[in-house]
C-alpha cells in the first residue's frame, strides 16, 4: 500500500524557507497582483496568493482592473521600483491575446516564469543568467519537480542532466503553461518523457523530441512517474491496473484524473499540487528580489 | 467612380528602394526561411518570399524541416552570423504553441516583427531603439499603413501622432498578427479606430482602448478608411451602400470581404495587400541588417 501525499506538507518547508529569508532581508518585498478575470478560478488563485504572502511576510498588493486596463497595469507595475514581482491572473481574454500580456511583464518581475525570455532559456536548458543567477521557472512545473524531490525520485544535488536519469515519465498535458515546459525540464534532467495530448504522443529525451507510436497502456505500464493535468471530465481516469507497481502518481488538474485506489499499486499518490505551486510563486518572488531588486536602497 | 488600386503598384517603389540599398551595400544579405507547415498557404508565402528576394538581391535560404525540428532550426538561424533575417512560416502547430516559436526568433533577426520585444515596443508606442534605430513593425500592418500613404490618407512626414489625425477607421479583424497591432499603430498616429471581431467592438483613440456600443452600420457610415481581414466565407461582405462616400477601402483577407462595386462610392479600393506585405518583409530584412548586422566584416 502506497502513501497518499499531502501537497501542504510538501509546500511547508519551502514556505518556511521563504519566510526566514524575507525576515532576514529586513526589506519590504512586494508582489503586485493584477486581477481582471471574472472566472472564479482566477479569483481563488488570487486569494491563495494573498494567504501565502501573508504567511511568509511578502507584501501582496492586489489591483482589480477591467480587462482593457490590464496592460497599463502591467506597465505601471514594471515601472514601479517598489514592486518586485508581478502576477497577472489568467485568463484575461484567453488564447494568444493573453500570451501578449504574459510577454509584457518584465522578465525581472515575472514571478510566473511565463515570459518569452524565461521560456527561451528553459527550452534551451540555460539555467543561469548574468553569471550565477538562477533562472525563473514556471510555478506549476517547478512545484512538480519539487514534489518529485520530496518523493525521492529526483535528486536535487546531482549534476544537471542526471537528477532523474533512468526514469520513465508519462505526462498527460502538453500545454504551454505546464505540460510542455515540465516535459522539457524533466528530459533535460535525464528522464525519458512520454507527453500525451489530443494532438498525439511525443517522446522527450535529453534535448530531443520525437513522435512515437507508444500507446497509453504501454507508457503507463513502463512509467516510474505518472503526471496528469487534463482539464476535462471526459479524460479516461488512470486506473490502478494501468500503473506500474511502485510508481509515483501526481495529478495537477483540478479534475480528478487518477483513481484514488492507485495507491494500492503505486508507491505514492499526490492528488493535487496547488499549495506547492503557491509556495513556488512565493519562492520566485523572493528570487526575483534577490537577483534583480536587492541593490542598495536609494533616495533620501 | 473611385479607383481599383493595384497592390503590385504600391509595392513597386519599396522593392526598388530595397534593391538599390542592397546593391549599394555590396554585402550578401541573407534571409533564412523555415518551412514546416503542410498548409498550402504557407508554402505559397514561401514562394512569394523567394520571388521577392530574387527580385531585390536578398539571398533567400529556405530550409524544410519537420515541425518538431522548427525550434532547433530557429536557434541555428539565431546563432548563425551569416543569417541576418529569419522567417518561420506559420502555422506550425497553431495557437499558443506557435507564439512560443515566434518569441524564440531573435528580435535582431525577426523580419516579421512578431517577437514579444517588438510587440511590446509597438503597443507602448516606442518607435526607436538603441538611440535612433527604427523598430521593426509587423509586415501586414506596416503594408496597410504604406498603402494608406500611397492613397494619400496618411501623411508620413507629419509629426508622430498626427499622420492620420482626424480620420475615422473601421477594422474588421483583431488578431494578434494583424488587426490589433494595426489598430494600435493607427490610433497612435492620431486616428479613431473601431475594431470589430467576434468578441465585440473596441474603440482605439491615441493610447486608450475602450468598449463602445457603436454598430457596424454606424462605424462604416462614419469611416474614412475601412479595412477588412476576416478569414471566413460567413462574413457579411461590406456593401457599397454601407460605406461613406469618398472613403478608402482595403481588404487583406484571402476571402472577399468587400464588394467590388464599393468603388462606385469609395475613392479607392485595394482588394488585396499580399505583394505589399512581401515588400515590407524585404524592407524589414534590410532594416535588420542595417541596424544590427552591418558592422565591419570580421575574420581573415
Amino acid at each position: 500500500m502506497g502513501a497518499l501525499v499531502s501537497a501542504d506538507e510538501i509546500a511547508k518547508p519551502f514556505r518556511d524557507s521563504v519566510r526566514e529569508a524575507v525576515r532576514a532581508l529586513g526589506r519590504r518585498v512586494t508582489l503586485r497582483g493584477i486581477l481582471a478575470s471574472e472566472r472564479r478560478a482566477s479569483g481563488v488563485y488570487a486569494e491563495y496568493t494573498a494567504k501565502g504572502c501573508a504567511d511568509v511576510g511578502i507584501h501582496f498588493d492586489l489591483v482589480h482592473v477591467g480587462r482593457l486596463e490590464v496592460e497599463a497595469a502591467v506597465k505601471a507595475a514594471n515601472d514601479d521600483e517598489d514592486v518586485h514581482g508581478v502576477i497577472v491572473y489568467y485568463p484575461v481574454f484567453g488564447g494568444e491575446r493573453d500570451r501578449t500580456i504574459q510577454d509584457e511583464v518584465s522578465p525581472e518581475k515575472d514571478v510566473e516564469g511565463m515570459n518569452a525570455r524565461w521560456a527561451y532559456l528553459l527550452y534551451n536548458d540555460v539555467r543561469t543568467v548574468q553569471g550565477d543567477k538562477k533562472t525563473i521557472l514556471p510555478c506549476t512545473p517547478l512545484a512538480i519537480v519539487k514534489a518529485l524531490e520530496a518523493l525521492a525520485v529526483y535528486v536535487p544535488g546531482a549534476p544537471p542532466g542526471t537528477q532523474v536519469r533512468g526514469k520513465t515519465i508519462t505526462i498527460f498535458n502538453r500545454s504551454e503553461v505546464v505540460g510542455r515546459p515540465l516535459a522539457a525540464m524533466l528530459a533535460h534532467d535525464g528522464a525519458t518523457v512520454y507527453s500525451f495530448d489530443i494532438d498525439g504522443v511525443l517522446r522527450y529525451d535529453g534535448h530531443k523530441t520525437k513522435e512515437t507510436p507508444i500507446t497509453r497502456a504501454e507508457a503507463l505500464a513502463s512509467s516510474d512517474i505518472i503526471i496528469t493535468g487534463v482539464p476535462s471530465r471526459d479524460f479516461a481516469i488512470v486506473k490502478k491496473d494501468e500503473v506500474k507497481a511502485g510508481s509515483v502518481c501526481i495529478n495537477f488538474s483540478t479534475f480528478k484524473n487518477i483513481d484514488d485506489d492507485v495507491i494500492e499499486r503505486a508507491r505514492a499518490f499526490l492528488p493535487r499540487v496547488g499549495p506547492i505551486t503557491v509556495a513556488m510563486l512565493l519562492r520566485n518572488t523572493l528570487r526575483l528580489f534577490e537577483n534583480f531588486h536587492s541593490g542598495p536602497l536609494t533616495g533620501p
